[in-house]
């Protein structure tokens, strides 16, 4: 009975005044889980195809993408220690902040100290930081076109702007330089660059990234490198650490041991400044970044523990037979593309775990945009590739290459089969 | 050489456009974390005296608050798997949301299905969801007085504004009911309650808690009931489940494997939606939930995968084990109390981690607030106890019990030296 003297459970038409936050759901539309979900219930239910998907950055189900076992035998030590159970400090614990402090400075010019590092719950929850230390009303940054989502998903929820600059594809997607100069204003806190690159699979040379340091600087604005597939190079351009360039532009480098070491799921990311001028102290970023981990969840304390092993210890076969894979596919997806009607690879993949690859919609039939040849892809094949506009880039699509070679292979067959169909007749 | 020829080390001058975010430094203010950086930083760097705290509930310190071996054999088990190391679903991987579900079900009369569950990284992220779900323009909720903190520095930094009511501690902390429904408009959503209780060691009871109910249903708002110390009681109410009212109003639960197992670092907890009319749904919340997980962070996969062994498996022994300790060091400070001049403590202990005791500060020569009075402690004897500023209650501070023995009489002989040496003297 209610206070009215009603039943409870018959009572439906009882006034609730709460209603679910439509900011949210403009937030997440950004998301590439969203975009995927879409997609897989596209797929045919009377099918007895398995269904491939070369559509995120997770390898972890292939057996040969295993991570290593010092990595497991790490947290294992780290749990069975009794040491790593208590509640965190706010950036993390020491030990964990010493090691990457040192596993990071091997790429730089100067040392970092324990006191430069930030702890996170990945990468993710380092975006989560840097854009909520940003956001205030009227400021924005500048981010690329295309980009992973999770910078505009973060900055739509905090009311942050986010102004695109392009990335060229033209130049083995380049910043276009001349563009964030017109972009940027008094209101621009910052700039986002992924290195190596995601979408793109693209790395970024030496030369380039000074000229990005340089126009910040010149911009008075902060730069933001996303290093999270940091390493995972196989092309002609070297992986170089953005924090090179920290005396001409304080960075804060973001990265996380996702993707390298292949455990997404164990949620061990940074925030780390390279900063030997001390500008984010001078200027209360520093603050802002301890202020919002204050109140902020933390990664798990076991796995703190185990980072210390995890950097030092991971033999270099395991990196080095990872990236032999991954270059492999990257190899097989350049040639393969070029003999697909309707798609074009404007350059070889260099780094990172995927691609994009330009959708001719001019020469593909009844494809209305890369949304529809995703759906379609889907329908028909049981494929999953992600559409383009869920990284900003209509009539592009992006593949992921970090899948084991039969797999792939299957994978682009289908690609390819799906594209044959659809290929225009030439009169 | 900078792009106008001059020496970047040497150019100070230069102007950056970015900065801190102030919104932060008023949303961390709150937190406890910098509450007790403060009172440590007060510790007599000349003494040597062990410091001694009596200010956080996290006992993973001793060696009789060890977690249970089945719940470390289950993170063994479940990172040695190599079945959880990629991203996690949005809301937590379907084992551990089952098993969540199942063990919470026998708590009520109704069974939780696992969509009715979320999976945090911990409590702390399950009210940073439910906060961000809430926070739109003019929308308030209420929170009881004194509380914990987290709801205060999550709403401040998403502009959700709060309301106090009052627990009154003449009545062993109920909920000041009357206050409540003069407090609600409108624009109020939900109202948090925190049973057992944090800070006031204090358990609802049945009947009490109906009444809450029936008061969110009559001023159309629901209840976030933040069970994070759920089971954790010894006094003479039993522990009921706010879900046990879930036909009267929709009722989010939030806990986490912190407190009940001694694991505050692993970062694992939940929200629950006791909702046998899916309200939640119908008023949109459920989608904003998933929402905003969509673009947050994850708790550790590895740990996800160990929930079902660490629920279904932990021996009875172990908690009942906790519980005893918990007790005795409670029923301890409960008549220790007694003869200290200028401390009151109103009832006994009944559960949670920590309890409030007032401060009379009209016996106590020299003292000028609580957080006077915790300066001077952890200045004088080495001991760190948590002033109720910091909870929200002036007059009071906050001790927790969860403590070992000998360790905690140490404690308890130093606040009474510390109070007899500051009680006034009788003419
Ligand atoms: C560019 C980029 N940044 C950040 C992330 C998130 O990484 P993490 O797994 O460390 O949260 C990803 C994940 O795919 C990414 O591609
Ligand atoms: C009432 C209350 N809620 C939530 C939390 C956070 O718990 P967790 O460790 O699961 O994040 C605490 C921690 O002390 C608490 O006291």
């Amino acid at each position: 009975m209610d206070v009215n003297g009603g039943s409870y459970e018959n009572d439906y038409n009882h006034k609730w005044k709460f209603q679910g936050n439509k900011e949210l759901n403009n937030a997440s539309i950004f998301s590439i889980r969203s975009v995927i979900n879409l997609l897989t219930q596209n797929i045919d239910g009377n099918t007895n195809r398995p269904m491939i998907s070369l559509a995120i950055g997770d390898p972890t189900g292939f057996k040969s993408y295993r991570t290593t076992s010092t990595a497991v035998d790490a947290v294992v030590d780290s749990v069975r220690s009794f040491d790593f159970n208590s509640y965190s400090p706010t950036v993390g614990v020491l030990p964990a902040r010493r090691a990457i402090a040192q596993y990071l400075s091997q790429d730089l010019p100067h040392q970092l100290s324990p006191d430069d590092v930030y702890l996170t719950a990945g990468c993710t929850h380092a975006i989560e930081v840097v854009v909520s230390v940003l956001g205030r009303p009227g400021a924005n940054i500048l981010v690329p076109k295309p980009c992973y989502q999770q910078y505009e998903a973060r900055a739509a929820f905090n009311h942050l702007e986010v102004r695109h600059y392009n990335l060229i594809p033209e130049k083995g997607w380049e910043v276009d330089v001349d563009g964030v100069e017109a972009l940027a204003d008094d209101n621009t806190a910052a700039i986002v660059i992924i290195n190596p690159g995601n979408p793109c699979g693209n790395v970024f040379k030496y030369q380039h990234m000074k000229k990005i340091a340089e126009t910040a600087r010149k911009l008075g604005i902060f730069v933001i490198s996303d290093e999270v597939y940091g390493h995972l190079v196989f092309g002609s351009n070297p992986f170089v650490a953005m924090g090179e360039f920290a005396s001409i532009v304080p960075v804060l480098t973001l990265g996380s041991i996702s993707k390298r070491w292949i455990v997404p799921g164990w949620r061990l990311g940074w925030i780390v400044k390279n900063d030997p001028s001390n500008i984010f102290n001078k200027t209360g970023i520093a603050e802002s970044i301890k202020n919002y981990l204050d109140i902020s969840s933390d990664p798990a304390t076991i796995i703190q523990g185990a980072i210390p092993q995890i950097l030092e210890k991971t033999n270099k076969d395991f990196f080095s037979n990872i990236i032999k894979m991954m270059k492999e596919a990257a190899e097989m997806l350049y040639e393969r593309i070029k003999a697909i009607p309707g798609l074009t690879l404007p350059h070889r993949p260099q780094g990172s775990m995927a691609v994009m690859v330009k959708l001719e919609l001019a020469l593909l039939e009844n494809i209305s945009s890369d949304l529809d040849f995703c759906l379609k892809l889907a329908k028909e094949e049981c494929l999953i590739i992600l559409p383009g506009v869920a990284v900003g880039l209509n009539n592009w699509v992006r593949i992921t290459f970090a899948v084991e070679l039969p797999t792939f292979e299957d994978g682009l067959g289908r690609l390819e089969a799906f594209c044959q169909r659809h290929a225009k007749k030439q009169n």
